[in-house]
C-alpha cells in the first residue's frame, strides 16, 4: 500500500481529501463498494488465510494467550461473516443527507438541519482482523474516510483486508484513500501524531485496553470517543421472578465474560436474598466463577465458597469469570450503588413491578438500562444498527453502540433572499 | 449563598445531587421555577440595579473599556429582557423524556431511546450578568444542574441574579442547588479543579476569550464543548445580485463586529469584482472598517484605501471593524479557501444559482452555511431555539447554537421478559 512510506500526518491529509469526496458520494456508489468488498473477501479467502497464517506463525505472536490467538485467527467462516457484515451494512439506510429538521424562521429564512459525515475517523484497535472490515464498512457507508491503526500482531491480515476494501472502493469509482491503514510499525510516537492531527482527524476511537485510553487522554487534542470499561450490574428486586433472575445473572456473567457488557456485580434485595442466593451462587460456582461478596451475601451463600469483597472490587471490571455479590435493603440503595460504582454502560433490574422498573430506569445513569433481560444485549447488531465500531460510555455525542448515525454530525443549511440582521 | 464557603468539588457534588432530582422534575415544576424567576427579576429590579451599580463602581471595573463596561451594565430594559427570556424558555417544549426511537428487536426486547439531561453543566463566562439568567434558565428547563463561574467584575450582579433563580427553584418545590454560583474569587486553580471533576461535571462550556479556552485545553479532563472563534466569510459568486451582496457583506461585518458570527473575510468572484468592489469597499470604509486585501482586490478598490493582507490575516478573527478582501477565480477556490482558513462557524454565499448554492452548501465544512443571507443569523433565538448557551464549532455532540436539546443526551431503556444472550 502507498501509505506504508507516508508519515501519519501525510496519511491523514490523504484521508481528508478522500473524505471531502466521499461526503458527496451517492448511496449507490457506497453500496457498490461494500458489495465489492464482500465479493472480494469471498473470492480471495485463500490469500487472506495465507496472510493470517503468517501473522500467527510470526515469532511475535508466539507469546500471545490462547484467547488472544483466537481473536487473531481467521478461518473461512469468519471471513464469510465479514462479507455478510459488509452486505448487511450495504442494506442499511444511508444516514447522509437525512433532514433532521426543517423550519421557516421569523426572519423569513428557510432552515434545514441535515445529517453529514464527520470527515476523517481514526480507529486504534486490538489484534482482531475482522475489526478492519467492520470499521471500514461503517465509515464508507456513513461517508467518512477512515485511518486504521491496527495491532502489529495482525499486520499481514490487516494489510490484506484493507487492500481488498481499497480495491472495492476503486471498483465503485470512489477514492481508495477513504480507507487507509497505518504501517504496523506505528510506535507510541506515531499514536501521538495521530491524536494531534487537529482539523484533520475529526474523531479518534481507541478500542481495547485501558492503558491505550489513558495514554491517549494525556496527549490527544483531536476529539476522542472513549469506549470506557463496562462495570455492569444485575439487580434482583424483592418481587423478581427468581428463576428468571437466576438465568439472567448467569447469562450476564458467564456467556462471554471477556466483553464490556458482561456483568461484574450482582446486587440482591435482602427480602429474597436467602431464597435467591444459594442456588444462583451454586450455578455460578459450577460454571467456574470466582465469587466475592459482602457480609450478608457470604452468610447466605450456603455451601458455595464466597470470598470477602474489598472496597476496590465493587469498582472493578474483571472481564473474567469473577463476580462480586452484594445484598441491599432497597431499590434506591441499588441505584445509588450502581451510580457510585458503575461505569454508565449497561445495568439491569429483574422485577415484576412496573413501578420498580420505571424507578430503576429513571434513577440509573447509564447508556442502557434493562428490565428483565441480560446486560449482554448492548451491541450494535442486537440493537438493529447493523454493526458497531465500539460502545460509548460517555454522554456527549453518542451513548451506547456506535453505528452509522453515531459517525455523523449535522450542518444547518439556511436559504434566504437577502436577509440581513437588524 | 451557602456555596461561597464550599470548595469547588463540594459545590459540584451538591450540583450532582440536585441534578439527580431535577432530572425527574415535571415540566410544570420546571416552568413554575422559570415563571417565578421572571416575576422576581421584575419585582426586585431596584435591588439588582444596586448590586450592579456596586460592581460598576468597584475599583476593579474602572479600567474596563467602554464596550466591556457596557456589557457589565444592567438597566430596567435589560432586566426586563432577562425576565422575558426566562418566560420564553418556559414556553418552549420540554426536551426531556422525548422518545427518539422505539424498536422491537429481533430478540423480542422492546427498545426505546429516550432523551435525558446531561447532569451537571458548568459554564465559565465573561462579565455579562445576563448570561447568568440565560444559562440557568436553559439548564433548569433541560433538567440539568448548573455550576456558574462568572467574572469577578460581575460578582455582586451575578450573586443577586443567582439568588433569585435559587429562590424561584425553592418556590417551585425544586432543589436550590440546581443553580450554583462559584465565588467570584475563583482563581485559575479553582478553574482547574472545576475542569477535573470527572464523573461529576458532565459538560463544561467555556465562553469568552481564546486564552480561557487554551488554558482549559491543557488541563480539562471533563467533557468540554468549546465555542471556538468565528472566522466567517461572505463569498459573492459571479451571478450574485450585487445590490443584495453589498447589503449582506455590509451587515455581516458592520452590524455588530464584536461577535463570533460577524464576517471577517469577503471573497469576490473575479468576473464581478470590478463592478462589485468599489462601491462595497466604499460603504465599508465609510462605516469605519479598516480594509486589507490581496493584490487584485487592492487594484479594484478605487479610491478606498486597502492595505496589503498578510498570510495571517486570512485566518484572523478580528472581532472589530476590520476586514480582509480577496478575489477568487471560481466557487471551488472560494470553498477551498474557506475550508482552509475558516473555523467552521458560519459561511455565506450570495448567488442567484441553485447549483452554486448547492455546491457551496455541500462543499463548505461549517456549522451553518447560508445562501443569500448575512452570517449574523447564527444564534439560538434567531434559529427558533429560544436562547443559546453558546455556539459550538466542533462536530461532536452539537454544532451551532447550543440550546435545550444540545444540553441533553439519551438513554436506551430496554424491556424484556427474561431474554438472555445465546
Amino acid at each position: 500500500m502507498a501509505t506504508t512510506t507516508a508519515t501519519v500526518a501525510e496519511t491523514c491529509a490523504a484521508g481528508k481529501r478522500a473524505a471531502r469526496e466521499l461526503a458527496r458520494a451517492s448511496t449507490e456508489a457506497k453500496n457498490r463498494a461494500l458489495e465489492a468488498t464482500a465479493r472480494l473477501l469471498e473470492g480471495r479467502t485463500a490469500e487472506i488465510l495465507d496472510a493470517n497464517a503468517a501473522d500467527l506463525a510470526d515469532e511475535r505472536a508466539v507469546d500471545l494467550t490462547e484467547a488472544l490467538r483466537d481473536r487473531l485467527t481467521l478461518n473461512e467462516d469468519r471471513i464469510g461473516a465479514m462479507a455478510e457484515g459488509a452486505r448487511a451494512i450495504a442494506a442499511l439506510a444511508d444516514p447522509i443527507g437525512e433532514e433532521l429538521e426543517h423550519k421557516d424562521l421569523a426572519s423569513g429564512l428557510d432552515l434545514r438541519k441535515v445529517r453529514v459525515p464527520l470527515g476523517v475517523v481514526a480507529v486504534v484497535y486490538e489484534a482482531r482482523p475482522n475489526v478492519t472490515i467492520d470499521c471500514a464498512a461503517l465509515t464508507v457507508k456513513s461517508g467518512n474516510a477512515i485511518v486504521l491503526r491496527g495491532s502489529s500482531y495482525a499486520e499481514r491480515s490487516n494489510g490484506a483486508l484493507a487492500a481488498i476494501v481499497r480495491e472495492a472502493l476503486e471498483e465503485a469509482g470512489l477514492s481508495q484513500d477513504a480507507v487507509l491503514l497505518l504501517p504496523a510499525t506505528a510506535s507510541r510516537d506515531d499514536l501521538t501524531e495521530l491524536a494531534t492531527q487537529d482539523g484533520v482527524v475529526d474523531l479518534l476511537i481507541p478500542r481495547g485496553g485501558e492503558g491505550l485510553k489513558a495514554a491517549l487522554k494525556g496527549v490527544a487534542t483531536v476529539p476522542v470517543m472513549y469506549a470506557a470499561a463496562g462495570n455492569c450490574h444485575v439487580y434482583v428486586h424483592s418481587d423478581a421472578d427468581l428463576e428468571m433472575a437466576r438465568r439472567i445473572a448467569y447469562n450476564a456473567k458467564v456467556q462471554r465474560p471477556g466483553v464490556c457488557n458482561a456483568a461484574e456485580t450482582l446486587l440482591v434485595h435482602a427480602a429474597i436474598a436467602n431464597r435467591f442466593l444459594p442456588d444462583t451462587l451454586a450455578d455460578l460456582h459450577a460454571a467456574g466463577v470466582e465469587l466475592l461478596g459482602d457480609e450478608r451475601a457470604r452468610e447466605l451463600a450456603g455451601e458455595v465458597e464466597v470470598g470477602a469483597a474489598g472496597d476496590a472490587d465493587w469498582g472493578t471490571e474483571y472481564l473474567d469469570l469473577k463476580m462480586v455479590v452484594g445484598v441491599v435493603d432497597s431499590l434506591d440503595e441499588a441505584v445509588d450503588h450502581i451510580n457510585s460504582h458503575g461505569t454508565s454502560h449497561s445495568e439491569a433490574i429483574v422485577t415484576s413491578s412496573e413501578d420498580a422498573a420505571g424507578s430503576f430506569a429513571a434513577g440509573v445513569d447509564a447508556a442502557v438500562v434493562y428490565t428483565n433481560a441480560s446486560t449482554r444485549f448492548t451491541d450494535g447488531f442486537e440493537f438493529g444498527m447493523g454493526a458497531e465500531i465500539g460502545n460509548s460510555t460517555q454522554k456527549l455525542h453518542a451513548r451506547g453502540p456506535i453505528g452509522l448515525r453515531e459517525l455523523t454530525t449535522y450542518k444547518y443549511v439556511v436559504r434566504g433572499n437577502g436577509q440581513v440582521r437588524e
